[in-house]
């Protein structure tokens, strides 16, 4: 099959557009015919070896895979030849408390389609067959490489902050692939969103999008707009995956019982606080890490119901996946990046 | 009436035993014979003038108060002269979202007795009859008033960690009022408790009262011990009150869905820590403060059923007051001080 994959680490170049063998399917394996994969950071950071998970080369990105199931193992059920399906990209070790509990996001020892194992940026991609939901017929396949990781992540963060209808949110930087999300589900919630972005353009496409308020982080300070806006009293949830750069005023522009769910820290990992803030108002500091596969579910049936909506922003062919990365790294697209590989048929 | 009461921030020495007129009765309030009262770090830094939310002098510390209602305002019906009754020790301004929701001890704006309102340290106190709870006959004063701020604290704490049978905790310092208050409240829920104090004599005690392991902090890295004690795994729970010192070991010693819980900073308030942990492992940071009027009375019930018992360090009479800061400062007694007012009958 062909695959765009790399031998080493390094820029968008070092993905190669090769024939490569797909695994051999396990008795419990699925083989998934790719027909839309799509470009998250993840896969970025992995290229360049900033996270290297991934234990030998060549090595095949991508943590979004959807397709159709071209093969399946002796002992797989739940999937026959020719059904829709998309892949839940965590695979827990599924014997530790995490794993127990039906949370392999959090497991001891988990890894990752397109991180520790190969992934979707392929025409063929190996998978276990409990990582597979059966999609509608119908459902655009692009549409569900777009939404998977992200839509997920924002997904489970926002159960994680027991978001309530009524309840006012601050989304940081709604023009990403999971503020987005975020910005679609909190509002499907019924909460109302202050989003930031870093241009009055994309503060633009944030109002178009549903946000209630934009605020313009590069020209105006979150904490005092946000402090403004709700008459000094704060927000009940901050929405933050920023880091070191606003984690102080995020904790500050919450209200009493407020909580913080924070899922990455693209500014800087080690973070500080006044921690009298957290007792004297009953804050909440909450972590979340990716989702769960029942939550998959959730979005795929939304998805279907139409009520959540992924934005895409380009589409590329598999072979065109090294242009794709500069194109992502560039931030030049609103929205998410599909690479479609070619098949035959 | 007598009272124990200072005219300007101070050593020890500026807590004089005076006369003074009681606060004159509105027609909600009841003025309350005061059998016993205690000593809490919060009424040593408001005398130094570390704490200043006493708006006047002579200010009367003293926010634990067990004693017998002497007088009721007119429109007062859930108490009568000579009932025995403890005092709840936060007022909130009664229309805040956090009064609303029963939790005056997160108002905006709310006083305790004892630091913006007069406290025990007195004949008589003038309290809000709404802040009263029954005492059972037979209650032992003194017990009652050790009790009170601390176990309320320790309580309110583990409600909002949500602890429960069978899980690991780490308590900071069990040897301090709070520490050994959620020693206790931690086994009586079903929790095996690791427990930290600054000398083998007070983890022997703390082995007395029921810790299973307890870390000599000043000899071992509790952080390790953990790790060693738990075969890796961390505990479910941190109970922290300590802050700078010991805030990123504990965000350490948590195991994946640990939660940390903090009403305190007696080190320092500016914490920080790698946020990467708080998400890889869903985490959760947890603010706490004082507790609510339903957890007190939860409190006064397993006091009459005997499962908690307060560790009454030295008893005075309240003309020595003086003596009983120097006491606590001095950190040479295990367990509460309590101060006894003395009356004719």
């Amino acid at each position: 099959m062909k695959a765009a994959l790399y031998h080493e680490y390094g820029g968008p170049e070092v993905l190669k557009y090769e024939d490569v063998d797909p695994i051999p399917l396990g008795r419990t394996d699925v083989l998934v015919k790719v027909r839309a994969t799509s470009v998250n950071w993840f896969d970025i950071i992995g290229r360049k070896g900033d996270y290297r998970p991934n234990l030998r080369f060549p090595h095949i990105p991508g943590g979004d895979i959807a397709g159709e199931v071209a093969e399946i193992g002796e002992e797989v059920t739940n999937v026959k030849v020719g059904d829709p399906v998309v892949v839940y990209a965590t695979v827990g070790c599924g014997h530790c408390e995490s794993c127990r509990r039906g949370e392999p996001n959090v497991c001891l020892n988990y890894k990752y389609y397109g991180s520790a194992l190969w992934g979707g940026y392929a025409q063929y991609a190996t998978v276990r067959a409990q990582n597979l939901l059966p999609l509608y017929k119908g459902l655009d396949f692009a549409e569900c490489a777009a939404t998977n990781i992200t839509f997920l992540t924002a997904w489970h963060k926002l159960a994680r902050a027991n978001i309530r209808a009524g309840e006012d949110i601050l989304i940081h930087a709604v023009g990403s692939g999971i503020g987005l999300a975020a910005l679609q589900i909190a509002k499907l919630h019924g909460l109302r969103v202050f989003g930031t972005a870093s241009s009055d353009e994309k503060c633009q496409k944030g109002l178009e999008l549903g946000a209630d308020y934009m605020i313009n982080y590069k020209k105006q300070n979150f904490r005092e707009e946000i402090r403004n806006l709700t008459g000094k009293r704060g927000v009940d949830v901050v929405f933050e995956h920023i880091g070191a750069d606003v984690w102080e005023d995020s904790v500050m522009s919450l209200t009493r019982f407020g909580r913080l769910v924070t899922c990455g820290a693209s500014s800087g990992y080690r973070v500080s606080m006044n921690a009298a803030h957290i007792w004297h108002k009953q804050l909440s500091i909450i972590g979340s890490n990716h989702g769960t596969m029942n939550e998959l579910a959730t979005i795929v049936k939304l998805l279907e119901a139409k009520k959540l909506r992924p934005i895409i922003g380009a589409k590329l062919p598999l072979k065109e996946a090294a242009e794709a990365h500069r194109l992502a790294e560039s931030r030049s697209i609103f929205g998410k990046i599909v690479l479609e590989p070619e098949h035959a048929d």
